[in-house]
């Protein structure tokens, strides 16, 4: 699978990539990534793995960008961006995802291509070695957007997708994150129960500790917008949770007209304020520049309902956001020179 | 459970409801349900089940306009509609939804209080009675958003709701109609492997029995908006398909800024637009009118894509929509001065 996407590029350079409007292949193409946003802080952070986290976000950026510089689909360097940090897993999502309550590990993916506005998502799933695909897989080869748990899982296979054993997304420092994460939570209960308040730095580093999401946004050299994200939801999650990551309009979309979006953060909050459409729309109604709109929805609306979290997102002129509300953000951009940045804090 | 939204409206006039800025309840409170948009011709229906379907409305605007009228919330003026038409087997939601390509019944559910924009869905449930309480126990009862299948079941169960035998949803009409989408999907399958068209009204008619839903949004005495929505999904779907409905901003949204909206039809094309936020953002952001905006949405973006359906609007101010780009919409609407409409046609 990942020789097929490194094909991909010199396949569809070969093959020949439509172009824009000027009759010249366009050279703001960019490809914006995050890995994850919460209270990432430099003094709780060794070197050895900073420069862990570093390098994954450099090599994602790498892959995506040969798909861009050869002149391939917005989509398939979101695509190919996503995969390394779904291999890895130093990220929640894929290899390294979260555990339930149940200690399964449930994840969820979508994908949006701009250019004719194709979906897919898959929700719930706990043997596909690479939801991303799955939710590629969904928006190509079925006539559905969103499908979840077993029936997703059945699609893959029927799509020939990689199916692993659920121990595949074992890692130890996330099973050990989930029995932390189990002692705070019936820590918080009795002390609700008690009537005393958890104080609100403890609840921040419970939440930390839960959350975790990758995405990638496109602009490629024709002119398409692409977005997509992956996760493992959220730690200790119980109910078959569905959070933004998998909702197209909330956690992921992509519109040629106006902007790619991709969320991380705390999912609820970017389910009831819709946070990727909403951005579109502030740009397409309401004559918002792409930073203004992220900044009114990651500064403003998602804090003001009392959420967090942050984006990525590109425009059809290449201009591109990353804003955050936390301390920290894993992040990182390519532009058509080639030229990488990384960052991780404020 | 039925007598307890009986009482409600009571109950909350007796404890006093809240007043608009004015300092006097609002007069301009509206109910407005719709059941489910497809081919629905006169010359296809025969006047005892137009009876019933108009019956069934009637009385759903009815149980909804007892809590607007004694001062009730629009919320539970919604959840007391949509509990009326998912006990009828008439319409594709609880007793009545159609069924899966495994012979099941999976339902999803959503809704939204516009007042502090809180919401809550369900997705891929098959043993809660009423989905649309579900959807509300994970809004009231929850920190999550959204619940899907065995997960949402427990937590419907742990909140007490009434859990049924997946028996309880089997209708003849709804299992006749699945043998007869199987043997239309065949069809369609062999006439595509054999590289023959199907015609497209082969397609619609395929389409009007597997699409289904009802849906209610209101405007309450102090201002507030509220949508929700309930669904058996498509007749024959397979893989875990998850369509609109239980997706806040494609097939559900309420905002007491702008609006409250839910939309029926093909959900696909639903969830890739976010049909509801869209019209939201498009008042909030662009200065449409509810009915452009909604209008803009049914008549012409949809169809571009290819898709169909309809939806069911009402803005701050009390003035709604009801626009479907169908043959027809169950539909109907109750005024503040206790006025019942129902319509089925063009």
């Amino acid at each position: 699978m990942r020789l097929i996407y490194s094909l991909l590029g010199i396949l569809l350079f070969n093959s020949g990539f439509s172009q824009n409007r000027a009759g010249k292949p366009a050279e703001n193409y960019v490809l914006v990534i995050h890995g994850g946003a919460g209270t990432i802080l430099k003094s709780q952070m060794s070197p050895e793995k900073e420069k862990a986290y570093r390098d994954a976000l450099t090599l994602a950026l790498q892959q995506g960008y040969a798909v861009l510089q050869s002149g391939g689909k917005a989509i398939d360097a979101v695509t190919a961006a996503i995969l390394v940090m779904e291999d890895n897993p130093l990220f929640n999502a894929g290899k390294g995802a979260v555990f339930t309550s149940e200690g399964k590990n449930e994840m969820d993916a979508a994908v949006m291509d701009g250019s004719g506005l194709q979906a897919g998502s898959v929700a719930g799933v706990t043997v596909i070695r690479n939801p991303i695909l799955a939710a590629r897989a969904v928006m190509e080869k079925s006539n559905h957007v969103m499908m979840a748990g077993k029936g997703a899982e059945k699609f893959a296979a029927d799509q020939g997708l990689q199916i692993v054993d659920p121990s595949y997304f074992y890692t130890e420092e996330r099973w050990k994150g989930l029995q932390r994460v189990r002692q705070e939570d019936s820590m918080k209960t009795e002390l609700d129960h008690g009537g005393k308040k958890t104080t609100q730095a403890f609840l921040f580093e419970n939440k930390d500790s839960k959350f975790g999401t990758v995405g990638a946004v496109a602009l490629d050299k024709s002119g398409n917008l692409a977005a997509g994200t992956s996760t493992g939801g959220m730690t200790n999650k119980k109910y078959g949770r569905i959070g933004d990551a998998p909702i197209i309009g909330a956690g992921t979309y992509a519109n040629n007209k106006t902007c790619a979006i991709s969320c991380t953060g705390w999912g609820e909050y970017f389910i009831r304020l819709v946070v990727a459409k909403t951005i579109s729309d502030m740009m397409q109604y309401g004559k918002f520049s792409l930073a203004d709109a992220a900044n009114e929805l990651v500064m403003k609306q998602v804090p003001a309902l009392g959420g967090d979290g942050g984006l990525i997102a590109v425009d059809r002129n290449g201009r591109y956001a990353m804003p955050f509300n936390t301390e920290g953000m894993y992040r990182g951009v390519v532009h058509a020179d080639g030229k990488i940045e990384v960052l991780i804090y404020k």
